[in-house]
């Protein structure tokens, strides 16, 4: 079920149809001292997997799940057709409920590929999803900012822009994302229009599509069209959507028509239940993995009734709920151990895999947001995790996007990436000269050894402050978010556009005007 | 070689010779909300462990290091006797550098246990050291405190003593540690006596001893013997000790004079080449974990030429330089990776391992210190490390102590301690009644099995803010670390020390009253 891939392993700094442009654009940013460095493709995970539950674990979560499928159901509602396929395909369907007997969503997921492409229009840029591949993409759907004066505010248009270019330029972002912060500023019903323009043109990596309507997914499809052409698209996927379940155990018909369209385009989806357990699922780690597994199942099934192959991944969003006072929690131990486990319940289905992130329910960029994100990060990576959401720039249990947390977090994504390929065992690696040229006593400071390899030793991190304290107190006591402030500042200022065919983007302009102008306003 | 153990794994809240004082002082402290919680013993793994090294990456690292300590040799500085001993047994000694013959090493080591238990003076708190334990042990040897008032001064004995009620209270730390700050204001000659006094005083978990001459581990010895009775220290283990190698591929005078009192009467030594690799160690991580095993492999058997059988510990502190500034680095890929592989090389020869803990440049106690110290933990844990020096308080490379740090990696711990119990997979983990019960739309909060298990279903943080903006906003917009800033005075405040002999504690006191007396004031 393997997809060819044709993407390089390789950082390049390249882009398509740049040429010098880039070149002296790349040049002056090093210069100065305020460019991001040198993009990264993907992550290749050369690191084993981290696993928390055993063979026994695991057989034991699938019955439990496969029993709940069969005898709990899940709902598919307001949705006829999606009943009426499920029916044809031999389920038990009474209302709007649908029993699912056993081997059923198995055997319709045998269709789904395990590992595929997403083209980005940069082909350097398109990225692999599956397999030891992960991708890092930015935050989701915050209504609100934290901006660079300091304030918490509603996110407008400008700030999504703003996301996308800093996602375009951070080396360790690989993907940039959907719905980078909700421009509240822009009617309801034309947001996803600036939001899908901005991805296209502002950035040339692969992006995300909308999915708070059929019709909105339909013009992401047709916009998708125009940038790469209609049979690239039919052939290829250049699209990837977030298709929650309405946990526990329902699939509405906003979500369910948006994946429709999705599939049927041949373009991927991303099922999820959205935990937050004790709330949404039981609060122990075993029954939320099998409410988890049963809606995936059942969900991600339902895209291969739609289109027998189209890419579909298996998610989860896992947080647990304060007993106290009901918010969500992240990076506590209970999310951890469902996603290390539903990874591997991902992997035994053979789908691609979703979760975690830089997590957090700091209202601030402090400490703890630090700790809980880094958490989630550290357990996202060593899961095996092939698509991550939410991997930087999230504040406040998803309810705002902040600037500075975007910029700690693209830091802790590099060293995520430099982390996950391993150790080398190379005779360079093994510094067997080293050892012996330097020998009892001495230092490694000037040897030849560490003259050949220093540049690319160790991660460099562009946020941390690791300077003595003196040095830091003179520099002006500037704490991790006022440094990443400053290079926000920085990268904001130096951002340009990667080329794009004028042609190409006329047409994308022209087709946003035009359904713009086909309908009022809309804010609700 | 595993010793007989007999401490409890159940959390529990009572102290030897307390009654009802203890008792009536915990319910106080739960009522006013001030108290830590319940003590919790050292953590039980029932985790997987995670390992980078395949087997054939362990082997030639071993055999590397093996080749190190035959060509190249370990240099045992100022110590005729240890150059003696390690003729004796069949090395080759040539001036100061020994070589050693394929396979000695190893040899020496089989009589080292690969568990055994440091006993503390209160039963419910002695520690398994080795196989699944993993015990967390506080910050050690700052010369500088980050106080609660906010300043970054020299510490003081009083400071020690916070640390040492703090690491008493804190349901996560299992040990009391050793410096867990300089005392700057006592003469150095007599410091150790006033530390060693402190932990075997104010707390009745287990602790540290003097290693910066050999005479102080002496006294220290002489007053475990006042606390435990002559027979039960020599037979048992109830001191652990911090032994660096001078890296690379020394060990000094100093380290060598308090490792030998210390295995000659069966207290435990923690062999750590302390590496800031790049400087003291070639910048690979295989090169690294190379040197690292050679020296560890050297002084480890070092301990068993004094005493067959005398408890030691694989150690290893892992830092990068900057390669820009020469500066420690902390929370970085490279550190991580030396650690698991560490780990590995520590299980294949049979010692409990010692690395990691909650480390970080950062200056203050900010995004940055968090996500540094996350990253070491989370690898700290997951590679299956016995021993945590530095567990929590640790800032600025480990120049300062700091309260508010302490307190957030001590809610840190406890997440850790929770992550490692791993999937419930019983039938009330499973929660298949709570899936049927609640069903698809509906909500889990009031269901049956949730009440059952809300009150320990999930981490509760002691530092996290879950709550709305609008509510963290009315409570004053406080910060992670203004919030363990309160709770730490809350703790010191509600301090009460842990019973002790009356007869015993005079008998300590006595013993250090007239060592001080005997010798005049040192201050270098």
């Amino acid at each position: 079920m393997e997809d060819d891939l044709a993407v390089e392993q390789e950082p390049s700094g390249g882009r398509r149809g740049r040429g010098e442009r880039g070149g002296a654009a790349a040049r002056r940013a090093a210069r100065t001292g305020g460019g991001p460095g040198t993009q990264l493709t993907y992550v290749k995970r050369q690191i084993p997997l981290y696993e928390v539950l055993n063979e026994e674990g695991i057989a034991l979560i699938e019955a439990n799940a496969d029993t709940i499928l069969e005898e709990v159901g899940i709902e598919f509602r307001d949705d006829a057709e999606a009943l009426a396929m499920w029916k044809d395909a031999g389920a038990d369907v009474k209302g709007e409920r649908v029993h699912f007997p056993k081997g059923l969503p198995r055997s319709l997921l045998k269709t789904a590929p395990s590992v595929f492409t997403q083209h980005a229009r940069n082909p350097e840029r398109s990225v692999q999803i599956g397999g030891d591949a992960t991708v890092f993409a930015p935050v989701y759907g915050p209504p609100f900012v934290r901006d660079l004066d300091g304030n918490r505010r509603y996110a407008t248009i400008e700030d999504f822009r703003n996301f996308v270019k800093l996602a375009y330029m951070a080396p360790s972002i690989h993907h940039s994302g959907g719905t980078v912060c909700e421009p509240v500023d822009v009617p309801v019903n034309k947001r996803h229009l600036d939001m899908v323009l901005a991805h296209m043109t502002l950035s040339d990596k692969p992006f995300m599509g909308s999915v708070t309507a059929p019709e909105r997914a339909e013009d992401t499809v047709a916009m998708a069209k125009i940038l790469f052409g209609d049979e690239f698209v039919d052939q290829n996927t250049v699209i990837i959507n977030l298709i929650n379940a309405n946990s526990p155990m329902v699939f509405d018909e906003t979500m369910l028509g948006a994946a429709k369209v999705y599939a049927r385009n041949n373009q991927a989806t991303i099922i999820t239940p959205f935990i937050l357990a004790g709330a949404m699922s039981p609060v122990t780690v075993a029954g939320t993995l099998t409410q988890v597994l049963a809606e995936v199942l059942a969900g991600a099934a339902f895209t291969q009734l739609v289109r027998p192959g189209a890419p579909v991944l298996f998610g989860t969003f896992a947080s647990s709920i304060s007993m106290q006072s009901g918010a969500p929690t992240f990076g506590t131990p209970e999310p951890s151990l469902v996603s290390y486990g539903a990874a591997q319940l991902a992997r035994r289905l053979g789908l691609p895999f979703r979760t975690g992130g830089s997590l957090c329910a700091s209202k601030v960029p402090d400490a703890q947001a630090a700790y809980e994100s880094a958490n989630t990060l550290n357990s996202t990576l060593l899961a095996g995790t092939n698509f991550v959401l939410h991997s930087a720039g999230w504040l406040e249990g998803g309810l705002a996007s902040c600037y500075e947390k975007f910029m700690m977090d693209v830091d802790q994504l590099g060293m995520a990436q430099k982390f996950a390929a391993g150790v080398d065992l190379s005779e360079n690696g093994q510094a067997m000269d080293a050892i012996r040229e330097v020998g009892p006593g001495s230092h490694y400071l000037g040897c030849s050894h560490t003259q050949a390899n220093f540049q690319t030793a160790f991660y460099r991190s562009s946020i941390a402050d690791n300077n003595s304290f003196e040095q830091w107190q003179a520099e002006g006591e500037k704490t991790a978010p006022q440094r990443a402030n400053d290079l926000a500042r920085r990268w904001l200022e130096t951002y340009e556009a990667p080329y794009l065919d004028p042609g190409i983007a006329d047409g994308l302009r022209d087709f946003v005007e035009k359904k713009k102008e086909s309908m009022p306003d809309a804010f609700t």
